[in-house]
């Protein structure tokens, strides 16, 4: 059995873990525009604050604080909440470069970074012809140093030494996952095809892996829980993470713009190999083969292009499979908590999550 | 006075620098590939090993190592010489964005990252239309992991706490300086002036520190060496790095392809602010202006435009005045070993470094 908690006293709420997060974020932030080379990197810093201060869900934080919770908590609660702050860090670091590589608009319902760089630098009266290029530049420039801060974040959290070579590795593990996996998507992308285990593959990495599973086997670490509830934080998190991805792909066609921040139909348009599509593809006619095959990755998508994609979705099934597909995973999830003999509060918290990660709107 | 080597039976010679720093960096990667997801991932690793192990200068580790010997190098020759890998693939990180960031086409005499990438993709049966940005997304990916990968062999090197403290915000400090100084130079890209002190700032963050003064400083600090060696180390660094990038900015217009590995004209191609091409603006007559303004930027530079504009950077003095200004950095640094009380071999070494950085071909 997981360790209970030694002493609950020091131990924040998951409702106040995202004001701790948002505060150490905060902090760091003004810190490093302190050090700063001078007023010219203020585009930087105003990009990097209008994405991680936006409508985030910061789920990252709160599972790797739940895992820390869950391994029983001996150690100091600034280390967790500077390590979930890393975490958040690293995330935007991931959709800064995830967004460049997709030439997308939009993020959290804001331009996204790139576009946003770009405009900065225009207004700033930069030249018109290069101010595509400068986006693209300057964001490849932010993610990097979002990726680096993340770093710096980690590497001045105080651990004791055998903490740090457990978690050390899990951290690089979450990297090297998180690459892999985005390559296999760009190797996917535009490549329209039947394969759903290939699709599921690519989310599990991609997502699933560095939302759910690192998060918490973090937490776990900074709490030096043990073996046997690492493996149950996997058995609970790989559904979970997939089921998160899943949830994704119907709202990237089925959701509302004005809640997910994405303009609808980006995957198709920028030629995803998503499960969804896969899962069609799969049970598709001919007249609906045609149909998908024409509108997968085409840049201009018109309301009319995004009802044929939507009726070929639901006329195959494909949106009711991957909502089945979903709801077999949350109850997986949710079965591997009822039988984990985690506190109450933290089951309780964990639960809540997962009915968050796959019901969600945003 | 900086310390004395109290034992020299495990020094490494710098000759044999080279290829300990090699070793351990083919091991290194081999590591790595055998812990990536699978064969999909193998374009990766040749991109990295045709970068990595091709004709780079390793004058980062070389000045790691250097700067550890001037300090006495107490510690384990081990150590320092991963740390110094850890440079080189940071510094290949630096050169994966930046060529994407400036749609370079060659770098180090082959194919640059994300066209070389494009061409694997193509090979692979990937489609025409999409290769170009296959190409930069998987080097945006390269580029991650290679700055991931750096920091995994900074976070395994034993350290003893106190210099780990003393090493981690050296390393920091680089990341973060470098880029800063490469979104400096995105911002006056494009912006022809004749403004020295604006481009020899940039020259400074996007180069200098991270090229000699860093790595001195790490080699120090790994070395347990004192204040008086870093402010000496600094005093030889600064100078040195700024000849060191303006020996690249005459290389580039007046290089041999042959030799440098790149195109002639790739500064002027991607309207670089250097300091060569401020110097010349700034004593150009009204038709030099003319003939910058007009190359400067321009996608399509014909060896008759190359031609002229070697013309205007020898009419103007300025190809004279930056050989001085490397001739005048150079004579300081090597002033400042002079005085500075090193064993006579680290300081023979520094001075062989000097020579090679700022009368190279390459």
């Amino acid at each position: 059995m997981p360790g209970t908690i030694r002493d609950t006293t020091h131990i924040p709420t998951l409702i106040s873990v995202r004001h701790e997060v948002d505060a150490i974020l905060a902090e760091f932030i003004d810190e490093q525009e302190r050090s700063a080379l001078g007023p010219e990197t203020a585009p930087l810093f105003a990009a990097v604050r209008r994405l991680i201060f936006s409508n985030g869900k910061r789920l990252r934080p709160l599972l790797c604080v739940a895992g820390w919770r869950a391994g029983g908590a001996p150690g100091d609660s600034h280390a967790v909440l500077r390590v979930a702050a890393a975490l958040e860090l690293f995330q935007a670091f991931a959709l800064v470069h995830d967004d460049v590589m997709d030439d997308s608009d939009s993020r959290r319902g804001l331009p996204s970074a790139h576009r946003a760089l770009a405009a900065d630098y225009l207004s700033g009266g930069g030249r018109h012809g290069r101010a595509e290029a400068h986006g693209q530049g300057a964001a490849i420039l932010l993610g990097d140093l979002l990726l680096v801060w993340s770093d710096e974040m980690l590497a001045g959290t105080e651990l004791e030494a055998h903490t740090r070579s457990r978690v050390l590795p899990l951290v690089a593990g979450m990297r090297t996952e998180l690459v892999y996996g985005q390559y296999l998507d760009l190797l996917s992308t535009g490549r329209i095809s039947g394969d759903v285990g290939a699709a599921l593959r690519v989310a599990r990495y991609k997502t699933g892996k560095y939302t759910v599973e690192r998060p918490l086997h973090l937490g776990v670490c900074l709490a030096d829980g043990g073996p046997q509830l690492l493996r149950m934080c996997t058995d609970f998190a790989i559904p979970l993470g997939e089921a998160f991805q899943l949830r994704d792909d119907l709202l990237g066609v089925f959701g509302d713009p004005a809640k997910t921040g994405k303009p609808v139909g980006d995957d198709i348009r920028e030629g995803k190999a998503t499960v969804l599509l896969a899962l069609a593809f799969q049970n598709a006619s001919r007249a609906e083969r045609r149909v998908l095959r024409g509108l997968f990755g085409s840049t201009n998508l018109s309301s009319e292009d995004i009802d044929r994609i939507r009726s070929v979705l639901e006329g195959t099934g494909a949106r009711q499979r991957v909502e089945r597909m979903i709801t077999s995973r949350r109850r997986a999830a949710l079965a591997t908590l009822d039988t984990a003999g985690l506190p109450p509060d933290v089951a309780e918290t964990l639960r809540q999550i997962v009915w968050t990660a796959t019901e969600r709107h945003a």
